[in-house]
């Protein structure tokens, strides 16, 4: 089976660098999948598009060498199994609030006894391998969000259950969990502070952490701070942030 | 009907800056459509997507005020129609080359007598109201692009077919035409000639010249020097080099 | 952010006339968003398309002046959250029949502390501005369907919930339940007498009453009666109808 | 092979009913192939989708009676003969203006010697069966427009040509091609003089005459002159139609 | 309304042979509904495709005789309500490990009071007839997956719920569960006691046992043994063994 | 630039053995592309999809290793420049009649002075890399279908063109052409005689032989005649071929 390379990055002590996908667009998934990210996630939660593209994105990530990923719209079994039987090679999971709620997370990618996923890995084998069987509990990996004020009082919880690779903390959602408002750069001092409580609490039960990022500046902020998890912005930010730009400056007298 | 906004910016002798669409989304539309484009191109020559995509990329568009423009795939009469049927206010065609096919790009976006197109605005009228047919033929804008050696030699006569609006360059098949490598940002002395030529042909016979821009600031230089008609770079670009300079500067050490 | 018509509609005394979507194109949205609409459903719960496609229907709606709403598939947060990142304005949630379901289907349309949706609205920001965060809470409206024979019993719970604009009854399911065939326009007396109670309790708690109507006819009934939200039928008989009429006088002798 | 009903009945001296797809939906087409039409027509002339919708059109009309139908988007071999490998059973062909043209059309649905059709019937054998290739030569019904000023200099030279089963006027074509607006139920009497003229020539070389009609009241005008292939309007006629009646009935007060 | 041929088949002590449909192609389900098959399934939980793309495919199989079928991608009521009123006639149901699993999924295949089933069969009525409120409780056929070890325990149980027709064996997920590599065709004896153990239930409770065929050969196998609903493998594996072979043999030397 | 392997093959004497897609699936594509073969035909002549589905099937086929080629659907400039666009890497042009056709074809397919194509690779520099304009004309490979009656008068011509790298026979046209009925695998001595005559004029030109194969021993026997360009059938021969013998064997008593 093909290994997953984020498994060996992490390993290492390295840092995941990850592209972002909102848009409906295979075409823009191989653009991604063409810069220098170490993997790419198929956004089905506040992504623009159903199940069908997905599995199109994903073979559009494929073509090249970043690891495919995707986030499940929810953390129910149905829509993560079938993104892992469409190939990604790794799961991030929406607003985990309780080790339980983890726990189910992580069943839901794993073959029994492990968990209860169900056997039909019809494109993961082409991408993976026929092995897939037998490698696919130790190769998929598995990244819990934090993002609720409810997780906030979990956190030990959650990092304990066995299986999770990597956290990952969405910071606008955060945010407002603290009364905030929304900010993938979020500077409050509250806000800041949890953020950090978190990432401590990953890294004494071995989970690696992660930080969804604004623009790359900010992920190397955090990733001085120690995550090693990051997701850098989305699609849609890239695609107008670059028309943004050029129309300004074109429009400059 | 919806009266076509580039038409008065030209008339008053402003500039268009344009939005310009290769991949197969109609989200990435709305986006740039969201942008500050008085225009934006959905390209079936070098774009990604079949006909009814860039009918869906036409209603993404519709949603705010740029002016929805098409793109032909060749100077075919068919191709041309469909595209003015599903709303684009305007046509960009590719390769002409002599005043025949010039005309014959006008006419097919004519009703008779000026033309030969045929009546059928299904979603055209939707988009622009019930009174189409006795305002189309003024109201649509025809952009022929200048990008062959054959051209070159008929510019005069290109220019002087009734009903050009504007002429646009294509800088990368301008230059393999006169012998150099392709580049959206010329720097062959000749080549820079050439486009200079060809502007000052269209403003003789007082058709708005445009090119394609590599980006603001060379939209700049070309403004400058008197062309208005400014598409700049694709969503292709807009979305690579913003993922491309974000990954870059995370992974700075 | 882009108002609410709705809520000024419903505000001033007035009637929300609204057209629906069945089948899976968005140019059938965009001709029913053409006509004399205050809204437009999309209906993800009895309509044959998937979420991809109800973005693009969105969209076609978005050209135009009707509200974009949508009826969610099921009462669970994900397609809520999804539909509503989408940029619908609203939501019908069916069979909603307790107290209990009717506070889940609301939080799920409101950011915290309000509710528990997550931060994204990726489509919703294009169509209705950069401060769609600050004002969705009070923005967005929410439809419950009243269709059970358990909600029957649950009327006051139900419309005593904070943050629920209207109900809307689903007379063919309202019937069912009461033992009798489905029909969008039903005579029988002891689901006609539920209907009117169900609008009385809506009215004594200030929320806006609403039934699916089988055509423009029924409609007046109901309005006259005092119901404010009237969908009217669905593109799938307004397309069968047109033919079915327009055939049938073409074969008379 | 399945036999083409058309065929037979206007052997038998009949007329034939004809729906019209504009729009780019397999359900859309389901519904209309579910009414008393004798055919159904797949327009990708002014319809508003490709060839990829086109053949999932083609399918659903093939789940019903319907013979199915589809108008080429120009007399070009290529899309007629996809159109035919998809399944239809007859094509229309826009603008035909010459006996040259005509010709040209018909060898395009034909196999050598009759014509230059290339073999690859992928669809049309599962809808019409293994023998297709021996009887589709004399199955497949042929439909030339004639709706051009240059037209009415040809007609005998068009209807001359072997193989072409009935012609097909498009009213508003021909409306503007003599010089008034275009109108599904034109009155002036020039258009009328032409349409009659049309019609005999027709029926002189035992050609069916047909007419796209504005509604059902105008096809019985119409086959009371005569015309026996009479396509109505189309679904979007039949949507917009059907809406526009019940919202206005419903908001009147 | 259409009767259910399946129904038939068991009534009469026949077995139904089915076809699968993993892939994402309404031409391919075309083309499996033109083999020797009853029936069809489209396949929700392990298959590469959306809903639009489920509906498109049960149109495609309503074009020929076998009983177009859907597999629900999990126990719930929103995807098996929407796969019904889509057309199919009858839903195969993964993962029922218990009575009121069992119960709960056949309530959401039933209209009130035998179930929850909300009304709008939208395509249903096209494929089906317009009776078929009527009779959808009686013609809906319900497939059960026996997969898991907890199943093994509640056999009765699941087997005595009123509406079930018949079981069917997930032979790969079985094997997984009692601790085995997955496999269309097992040998293991645990796992062949068990398949026999679950027929003898099924056939005591008069419910029609039904399994997963590897192939044709297997199929046989297990019909000898009493098995009365045998899918064969998937278009996938069709596909590919098919290529497979073909390309060996070119290649042999 | 990706190298073209066809190219190293035949320069070494050896024999590609080709997959071929009529269907429309991404997923189908990518199952071919996982078999043994050495380049897959995305067929958008007789195929049952548009552009952005051939788009969709170059991603899939680029996951792996078999070189990416399309048939387009007609010797046409704009349909053969978007297929290479798309990411092809070989053109096959059906129905190549004459030297003036052939040279036409090769142009199309060649940017300036070598041809005409217009620039603007952008899905093809994503698979090929960004050398792309410099290494096109030479990596491209250009395959003329030889199938018509009037090419049988011209072979020495068409096989002179600068830029052929291989011809084509299509059985089936080949055999109407001489007045026979269509095969895959023709048996008609004047058939069989005008192929080898065929053949050995390729030769002679040093130009690759190739012709469609019914199955793998007819492609055995093609390459002992000489030929080295061998597509094997299709994707909807290998499924319906897979599944008629699957239900054949279940159903055998």
């Amino acid at each position: 089976m093909r290994e997953n390379k984020l498994k060996k990055i992490w390993k290492s002590g390295g840092t995941v660098y990850c592209g972002w996908l909102i848009g409906d667009s295979s075409y823009s998934a191989e653009i991604i999948a063409n810069e220098n990210f170490d993997a790419v996630v198929v956004d089905m939660q506040h992504g623009l598009f159903g199940f069908k593209e997905a599995v199109e994105m994903l073979q559009a990530i494929s073509t090249k060498a970043p690891v495919p990923l995707a986030r499940t719209q929810w953390n129910e079994p149905s829509p993560i199994m079938r993104l892992l039987d469409a190939g990604a090679w790794g799961i991030v999971c929406p607003l985990i609030s309780t080790a339980d709620e983890c726990e189910q997370f992580i069943r839901a990618t794993r073959y029994p006894p492990e968990g209860e996923r169900s056997f039909g890995p019809m494109r993961a084998m082409l991408y993976g391998g026929e092995d897939y069987y037998k490698k696919a509990n130790d190769t998929i990996v598995t990244i819990a969000m934090i993002e609720t004020a409810e997780a906030l009082d979990n956190l030990d919880g959650i990092m304990s259950i066995k299986g999770l690779d990597a956290i990952f903390i969405g910071p606008s959602d955060l945010s407002i969990a603290l009364g905030h408002e929304p900010s993938l750069d979020p500077k409050h001092k509250e806000v800041l502070a949890q953020i950090e409580r978190i990432r401590k609490v990953a890294v004494a039960h071995g989970v690696v952490p992660g930080i969804h990022c604004a623009d790359g500046k900010v992920a190397r902020k955090w990733r001085s701070q120690g995550f090693r998890f990051l997701p850098l912005a989305a699609d849609s930010y890239y695609l107008s942030a670059g028309a943004k730009a050029m129309v300004a400056e074109a429009r400059k007298r």
